[in-house]
């Protein structure tokens, strides 16, 4: 497994790969790799002969008061487990290194990012957005994995490739779980022990949410009731950030009844950190 | 000459271009092609096995007021030019197949657009960025071509090409004269018969501005005073949306003395049309 720390490195083997024929894989990452991570891996593992894995936390897509610095950081054992599951390349560059001084260009993505995360985190999915391009132009991958846990992330970069013609797919990957259901996430790490079984609040609030869905459930104001009402039962200490439905293409915050594919989510502060999940809704 | 309407299709084509080892030059250009645009197809061919010619009036360069509707538009005649110079594929996209119903991402550079054309005509660009990105995901060139008469758009572009990493060599194409100086344009066949002696002012002021500085003058304030009387002069019925002096590289505003190299550049609306000229003075 090579280990790849200049962006100029990572770009002259990815077009020397390319001009041998091979299929590139990408998953990107902020490291500190957990078994969702690895679900990721496997799924570019199975759609090219090559996988690039980028350790990369982004100073662009964090606020002022967010965790940057606090960001879990991993590095060796990252690498292990990339080599266990056979892994080509890790790229992980020094934040000087992907970004020149005085770097101007953006990427912005409009329609999707007022509502939900990009609400509560303004310029975050710029942030995403610029990065997630630079890193598509170093990489040139045929196939790029994201998991659903970060919906919003998944469909503001699906546009993204839509809308700008990037020269490759995107493979969504599932959610994986903790064996009681919490989404697997680099922040769990920051929950405090005492708080653990509230953070299983997210989880629950969608299952009641599913499960009224599924005996025929369609009024948004219920549906988004239950899943507060669950959350105020299940963490009394946590704060809610957002519960919402949403569509689930558009991400347009829904009222009425449910007719179309909705994206139930919701992000809650728990003892710490914010914790996200979220569940499609498909009439 | 293969002529290609569909984004998808060129890029298919490019993709497999690409996998047979073949180097690709792209030329993007609006169409109404003149000698100028022919220098750069050349130039382009002596960088690549195959050449690629867009021409796309591009609305999202154009603000509500400007001259989208009017520019000029000769499809037939750009296409035996290119068939003469051996340009291998011209694209020529509808504006609907370029741009989806709901297209919400774009590109902005933030550093270099806020003077001199970017300053006069708000959003434009970001208006070349966006589509300049697509044209590169669709042709995905190893060399792209780009004229100096746009001199503040070949920068954005360098500067894009630098922080989003785009695998590409960007080229630089000198400005093509008519015998008298005038910088080609296809915005030039708008100037009214009367008054084309007048549109000479925006090269007249740069051979001014050339000359004193060859002859050691180094004030900023001098030398635009000198191109400023020199349009007057010759261009009196002319209306001067900016003469400037900036950095050539970071295009900020120059004062004081020019002693790193400086960008003269004028946009001069001549009896309709508004035309740009520029030069580099280097001490």
């Amino acid at each position: 497994m090579r280990i790849i720390e200049q962006p100029a490195e990572l770009q002259a083997w990815a077009l020397e790969r390319r001009a041998a024929g091979r299929r590139i894989g990408l998953v990107p990452t902020m490291g500190n790799l957990h078994e969702g991570h690895l679900s990721l891996v496997r799924l570019a593992k199975a759609g090219a002969d090559e996988t690039v894995v980028s350790v990369f936390v982004n100073p662009l897509q964090f606020g002022p008061n967010e965790d940057y610095a606090a960001y879990p950081r991993t590095f060796a054992e990252d690498c292990a487990k990339c080599g266990a599951e056979g892994v080509d390349v890790v790229f992980h560059p020094a934040p000087d290194a992907m970004y020149a001084p005085g770097a101007s260009t953006t990427v912005r993505e409009s329609a999707l990012t007022g509502v939900l995360c990009g609400a509560s985190r303004p310029g975050h999915f710029e942030g995403v957005c610029t990065v997630v391009c630079k890193l598509f132009h170093l990489a040139l991958p045929h196939v790029a994995v994201f998991g659903e846990k970060d919906a919003q992330q998944l469909r503001v970069i699906r546009r993204m490739v839509r809308d700008l013609d990037f020269p490759l797919e995107i493979v969504p990957g599932p959610i994986v779980r903790e064996a009681d259901g919490l989404a697997m996430s680099s922040r769990n790490r920051f929950i405090p022990a005492g708080m653990r079984g509230q953070a299983l609040c997210l989880r629950r609030a969608l299952d009641a949410a599913e499960a009224a869905f599924a005996a025929g459930e369609r009024r948004v104001e219920a549906l988004r009731g239950l899943m507060a009402e669950t959350v105020r039962r299940v963490a009394p200490d946590g704060e809610v950030d957002y519960i919402s439905l949403n569509d689930d293409e558009t991400l347009e915050p829904l009222d009425g009844e449910i007719s179309r594919p909705a994206l139930a989510a919701l992000a809650v502060r728990v003892g710490g950190p914010r914790l996200i999940d979220n569940a499609r809704l498909v009439p």
